[in-house]
């Protein structure tokens, strides 16, 4: 555990004790449940600080005490344990897809309690996509315990995404250009509490980091599938967002210069060789299966001999990312985790013709944890963030 | 600045003073003079502390009072100003190239006092760059000044480096697999200060960003060109290093599948399109120029017919990399920066063609601001890097 702050001069004691409360927070929101022993170890505080901040957040309602938990190596007294409270706060989270938009109500700990989802037509309208959120919002609302606070809205978009002001930059399955999608959704929703946007692929290796295939791993790759082809990525257990957030366009490496016409522009780009296009194409469906590719490969019972070729073009683009990132985990969402079903020893096989050994050697190519939650989680957590920084605060609004 | 740490239950106040007094040593290393106020906005600590900070390092001789700097504003009192001693203490930077090894003194504030330099012949023994590199140390350290202390040696190799442990794990062009080289080094040399080792482009990419072209830039890519091609990249500010360290192997981007053979055992790697061994084929020049194709290049007043379609990979390629990581510098070190001084429009032309528009709409393409000596100075950082965490323990050791 990081960012523990020890109180100094007096005059930020406050401010100390704030972090503290949060940081405290977010370890059992993470985890569930732990100990206070392990709190106490895990944040280098003493039992008394940590008894503190455990019964605040106890009177704000937040976690509570549960079975005392024995330590590790099985020795001395059991230590008193703490679980998360997930109904006390929730928050909205909206999965904004190619074609449809899930809305999620997530109570703390990340508990998904209920989904609602509907089908969008080809390249909507970014108002009438806020529309259909309003609904599904009121849909998810309608039976949230009246002890529960809404304390975040998280929306992931499958685009160029400029965080500090809710742009939509560039989404070109969705057709939208410089689209500010958190302030129409916030106008719509009419809510108070904080509202994020970020990149689909972005937040699929937040949550996959956080609680799925990559928890105690610091570097991590998770690969949308999403009609198009994009990456979100942890370096040192924190997001590579480059210099204005748009790092991870790995569906626009380019490998083929007479290749075919992508819509970024380019030529034989990755996407135009992986995304769910060219796969239907291969496969010999038909166009408006594209968005629900994945549910089209889910129901093959083995590969086409057709899905080799494309296996192939996966795993020689992952060997550049590889190469390039030097990752422990590669996690495959969306369409990609189920060909990776159909086809996993032919991308694998074409992973290491491509990797360079020092790099590829450890490296894990698998699907997501979390499996089609992965990005309503990431989206979740990232609503979650101003309660974990200010627990108190945030309540009290 | 940042990691200034503040005393906090008294036990570590010590830990806390050699911190502080390594930051205010950093900065003073960096910047080659400053001033006391400057000092206190930057490191956010009291007057009376950074002056006590300040006396320190001059009774340890590595600073001393300089003429008043006036305040950027222009209004009050001139503050007191420190500039740094370089003779006061020096590292060796060791350049390993492919064909030839370049031993720097440098002086604190990464003064390159005096270079010496030998040819290596073709695939030389590790043994034998060994020994080279003892009989260059003596030449620069024969006229070092007496009140001159030696505080540590940096190693840069064009190959994939664990540096936990100092082993080249793999460097093609050198042809060493498993090298424990810093190891090598320091028995040879005998010399008891800390021996670091790293990647030449990583090492190019930490020069840069503190001294380069870089300074100011929390994102950039510096590639180099010695025979083959790998990067360095900086994120938020910090190396990208990957799981293991071996991230950057940019020059084994895969693009044709059915491209040359790389001797990294893939095919149509970016090295066997952009690599000194294809530009020199290009030019039609022999391939004993290989390993000199910077001097070639830069012999030509303009750029032949045959670099244009070179100069069209290496853009190509460099747009990958832009999508990827979205940085705001590539610095081109090497031969390409030779290569870049020649066919920048095409160079530029082709990035323009393949970045998506909001990762690649800011960045710049440029050269080494530190010349040839990038890698060196890079390797002289690394060496500094442990009298700059605990000046009086080391000059005292």
């Amino acid at each position: 555990m990081t960012g523990v702050a020890r109180a100094g001069t007096g005059t930020n004691q406050e401010a100390v004790r704030r972090h503290n409360l949060g940081t405290v927070l977010r370890y059992v929101h993470r985890t569930g449940s732990t100990s206070r022993a392990s709190l106490t170890s895990q944040m280098a505080l003493n039992r008394s600080t940590i008894g503190g901040l455990a019964a605040t957040l106890e009177d704000l309602g937040l976690v509570r005490r549960s079975t005392p938990v024995a330590s590790r190596a099985g020795a001395g007294r059991p230590s008193a344990g703490l679980e998360v409270v997930s109904r006390r706060a929730y928050v909205l989270a909206i999965d904004v897809g190619v074609d449809r938009v899930v809305v999620g109500r997530v109570g703390l700990g990340c508990d998904v309690e209920v989904r609602a989802r509907v089908n969008l037509p080809p390249e909507p309208a970014p108002e009438h996509v806020a529309e259909t959120i309003v609904g599904l919002v009121a849909a998810v609302r309608a039976d949230a315990s009246p002890e529960s606070t809404l304390v975040g809205v998280g929306i992931s978009v499958p685009g160029v995404v400029r965080e500090a002001d809710g742009m939509v930059v560039f989404a070109p399955n969705l057709g939208w250009h410089e689209v500010p999608f958190a302030a129409l959704v916030r106008e719509r929703l009419g809510l108070t509490v904080d509202h994020v946007i970020a990149n689909d692929a972005d937040l699929g290796a937040r949550a996959e980091h956080v609680r799925g295939a990559g928890v105690a791993v610091d570097h991590l790759v998770y690969v949308s599938g999403d009609v198009g082809v994009g990456a979100g990525v942890i370096t040192d257990g924190r997001p590579l967002g480059g210099a204005g957030g748009f790092a991870g366009e790995i569906g626009h490496m380019s490998f083929a210069p007479n290749g075919l016409r992508c819509h970024c522009g380019s030529r034989g780009c990755w996407e135009t060789q992986v995304g769910a296009v060219a796969i239907a194409r291969a496969i010999g469906a038909p166009a408006d299966v594209v968005p629900t590719l994945d549910a089209v490969l889910d129901d093959f019972d083995g590969p086409p001999e057709s899905l080799h070729e494309i296996a192939h073009h996966v795993g020689h683009g992952l060997a550049n990312v590889i190469n390039m990132l030097n990752p422990q985990v590669v996690v495959l969402g969306g369409y990609l985790a189920s060909l990776h079903r159909l086809v996993e020893p032919e991308i694998l096989a074409a992973v290491r013709s491509g990797v360079m050994s020092a790099a590829g050697g450890q490296v894990l190519v698998t699907r997501p944890t979390l499996g089609a939650d992965t990005v309503l989680v990431g989206a979740a957590e990232a609503a979650f963030e101003s309660l974990l920084a200010d627990p108190a605060g945030v309540l009290s609004r």
